[in-house]
């Protein structure tokens, strides 16, 4: 089988990373993963969700979107369509619940950090550069916190990167592009912190199933490319896990 | 380690079926998995969504809620407040993928099948037990058009189940109760075929990660007990794989 | 003329009642009325609305939903939706009030009974169903705050049920179940007090007109439906009233 | 007992209507009951709703609402609210089947009237001014079709009007402002025809009930007043009944 | 050219105010400019919007709607569309910057004006008529509360008022009807202060262009026709100046 | 006076454009004014919305939206919020009126052109900007279907950019940004052709009011700065005007 981009089945597309692409944000990360690009932001609120109030940490949250002409096709806004739909609710907390497992939320403080994705263009594993890249802005975010003496302590407790991996015309193979996911039979995000541990495996197979050796095979491939990702966010920001 | 429910790790809670319990639809199932009561039924419409229209071939969707006093503290209703939440979302996404797994549209024909999930009660594990008895309620509906003689071949490709794994206090058990969830460092959702392939897995470490290690624990887990809640529904329901 | 299921004109439909359907709530009935299934759940909140705030008094509100498949055809859910529609409205303010006829707000204190009213199964009659229940599970959320200890007065000044009459084919009948619901002239809602005093009167003519004598029949039949019903609760729940 | 406005207990409040108060709709009609001013209006639409399609048989149906300011105190807009209360689904349900007993929707023919009231200035009794006012507006815009050749047969049935009656320190009192509406203990709401049937009885004791003597008096009260606002409807645009 | 009413160029539509239309509103006019007819109320709340608590001065802001019949043809209620739409959102944030401009905000207090401009009948130049109209509601208001002893100094700085001008079949006109409006190249609305000073200009060429001699001649005749308007609000309300 | 950016009151700030910054839409512009950057697509569908169909002609319509991080301070998403707000709606609106002076619809032919202006960063001038970076977007969509074939004639009848003017510390100004534009007595957005017509003219006083003679100083500068974005716009894709 040859991969409709050319790529060996365990090869990451190239990853470019531009940091303080905005200039507002704490943290501002332009990720191109391939043709997947995504501006992501972390913001700074002094302030945590009604549920925290008074627990002495913090919070991070997450927004994920998709510009309307981000795809092949043109999108409806959902501000248009006055709701936010069940695939970006999933996103958008699967993106939140990545990054609290990178951050130590009782080192954070009483403060929220609201991460925005918003993919610029797409090209299949929207969701997985959005949790690499906003991982890197919410690095830059607490770097400027410590820069300016509000932070004691580095909340950053590892780095955080993810990748999809699915089965292909029958292999498993790694970081699927948009012509690969629209035909995978199964897709799978993995989630891994820079030690080599699960945060989230999420595997789907629309109308279809997968075994145990699949599954295992697509495991390996996700080790490989997160450990390459995780290894960019450190040489890109290595300050942040002094 | 003792299970609040003095349940051994790797025993399910028991499974209470209830077929026919309400007289409308094509299929309804009461399920319970111990304290969790979920009513599901399976609505024929002979028509398909708008991307279907013309392929030949059919839908299976679902919905799922929860009565506000389902749980120990009531709940607003999703209709009070105005739209569906995030969870909500992900959970009736879920269970759709799952149950069409289980059939082969093409053999259902042009016609949608609806599930309802409506928790009446809830410990724990809604989401599973909304799949395993959703399933029941889908293969009975099936039934019916068999029956009168709308189907000339069986369109329920191999039962679909579902349960929830996770690590509690260090240790992987099965089938986890509202005591033990709402502890847990890890909590994976899989569903499962009864060929026992993968349907879907969805693993989830909020605010702590799993090792590979655990994983495979868990998975040999949640393979057990869907192996026992695959024969409770042949046994339920002999005549749908025939 | 005889009635689709055969009744006399002044018959109810056979009740049931299951007191505790569901562990969670303060008050959980389960109640039948023929082949109409009501879940009527009780919780006590321990403040008040706005309005009330401070005024040393209680409130008693209802919310009303049918589960998508209660009836013939499957139901759009509201929450799907986006909004609650006229109807429902009009029965959750309908069983708001008629409940708290039956409770002295000033003995309740002041917290909040929440009441729900979910369909299960739909019949016929299911608002007045809906308030017939929903009264024995308020009396025994009542009964167990005065177990706890914490009311000293008993607020529940008399027991409330409600039964539809209506024109059916010219002659006035009792309850009607939905084959006659749907083809009646004349459908009215009456809600009196164990004590026989009114508590409304909602006669609406889709489509035609009703005479002066065709009301006092309808209301005749009402008081004597009433009286069994209300006769019913006390036999489930006597203590409710010392 | 003295009443607030000097009125006999069977006293209406003087009616003011002023016929084609604005001048695009088939009928436009400002009634003023007291200090309550409604402006109905009447559109025709040559289509009806899907239910109705190719039935041969048109619909009317109504929708209500209160200009910001009609009231004592500003309410907000359900406009800027972003939904309509259950108040006003239940009124202008109420308007809308209340006409519908006067039209007959088969010799309408394929056609929809819209009602449209819209309250100026609120002194209590705006639903039942709305009805009185909207079967004036009906029966000008079918008097604009009959004379415009649209209509073979005339569709207006009968006069249909509506008043309130209610209970007032401890008195049945016909045609209640605001001052008594707010402190009233039953609040009924009748609509009859010309003919002397009911169309709707909607009786309602918020916090109270009431007997069967007192109902028998305020309905013998809005059979009188209902006879007088049929006779001034009659007077204001006789031709309609011809 | 002749303009489909008769009118010069530059001539306005006959004006005719109500002033308290409706009894509860602190300022209550109707106004009529030719066949529109606006009734703008203005209601005072003891309070400010959060934005400004605590700074010491007041607000003014306007909602504007129309009902559904004001137009030739029947308009859905924006109540009943769940949302308000862009046209609805551009006037009322145009009425409201325009009043705030003619009120001193600090001689206010801290209160608001809350101004309602509800069209009971379009024939063009709605926005502009609420705009003159609300002004003396607004003058009203104030002089109520100066009356009862409120504010010790007059916050009404200036009368504003507003005009349409346009470019019709090639020449500029002031005041356009419907019959002018829907077939304008160009459609501007000009507000301004008695003084002549500018508040507003808003020009758009919907398809079109206009050059800056047509600018020149619109900006001339909205001076001439908003000096007359001024002059009949002064004439109407003469003290609220002094 | 001095500006806060040190230029000339008479001065632009420093524009750059970006073409095909996305890949999939037909014109993907991003478009830099000082820090101001928007970006701009033009996305080609091959249907008109309803109210065109049959008529043989095209549409051109906009959507815009800032990023949640594009401000100093983070702004909720309108998707969560549910709803579009009215400065959204304006602008929107303001862009797409704009746009479509430029182009000969009939020339268009039945497809629309929907564009999207999306800031990743704001400081000052957004709309201005999003509609002289939309104009060449639109370009580029045109060039396309030129080239493909789709076109017999070009219906990019004339450049349109725009910006805007104010008063700032009593003196007209060019280009304000977001310093200047927060503390600007009045702020007057003008779009223009190339060929030196007005499209629209906003001008804005919040709070205060401005002399015919300010208005005219306004107009010229915005005259001048326009005749240059107009050049930039040419240099960038001269072909567009073949």
């Amino acid at each position: 089988m040859i991969r409709p981009s050319g790529r060996n089945a365990d090869a990451l597309r190239p990853v470019q990373v531009t940091r303080n692409f905005t200039k507002h944000a704490e943290g501002s990360v332009l990720i191109a993963c391939g043709d997947t690009k995504v501006l992501c932001t972390a913001s700074v609120e002094e302030k945590v969700p009604p549920f925290l109030r008074g627990a002495g940490k913090g919070w991070v949250t997450a927004e994920y979107s998709m510009l309307p002409r981000a795809t092949r096709e043109r999108v409806a806004r959902e501000s248009a369509k006055g709701r936010i739909g069940g695939r970006t609710h999933e996103i958008q907390r699967l993106i939140g619940r990545s990054l609290r497992a990178a951050v130590d939320l009782q080192a954070l403080g009483e403060r929220t950090i609201w991460v925005d994705c918003d993919v610029l263009q797409a090209d299949g594993g929207t969701r997985t550069a959005s949790i690499t890249g906003a991982c890197l802005a919410v690095a830059d975010a607490v770097q400027h916190l410590r820069t300016v003496g509000q932070l004691r302590n580095n909340p950053l407790r590892d780095w955080v990167a993810a990748v999809s991996v699915g089965v292909y015309q029958g292999q498993a193979v790694l970081d699927l592009d948009y012509a690969e996911d629209s035909n995978a039979d199964v897709d799978m995000n993995v989630v891994m912190t820079g030690a080599g541990a699960f945060v989230e495996v999420q595997g789907t197979a629309e109308g279809a199933v997968f075994s145990a050796e699949q599954m295992a095979e697509m495991l390996a491939l996700a080790r490989k490319g997160i450990a390459e990702l995780v290894a960019r966010q450190h040489q890109e920001c290595p300050e942040a896990r002094s």
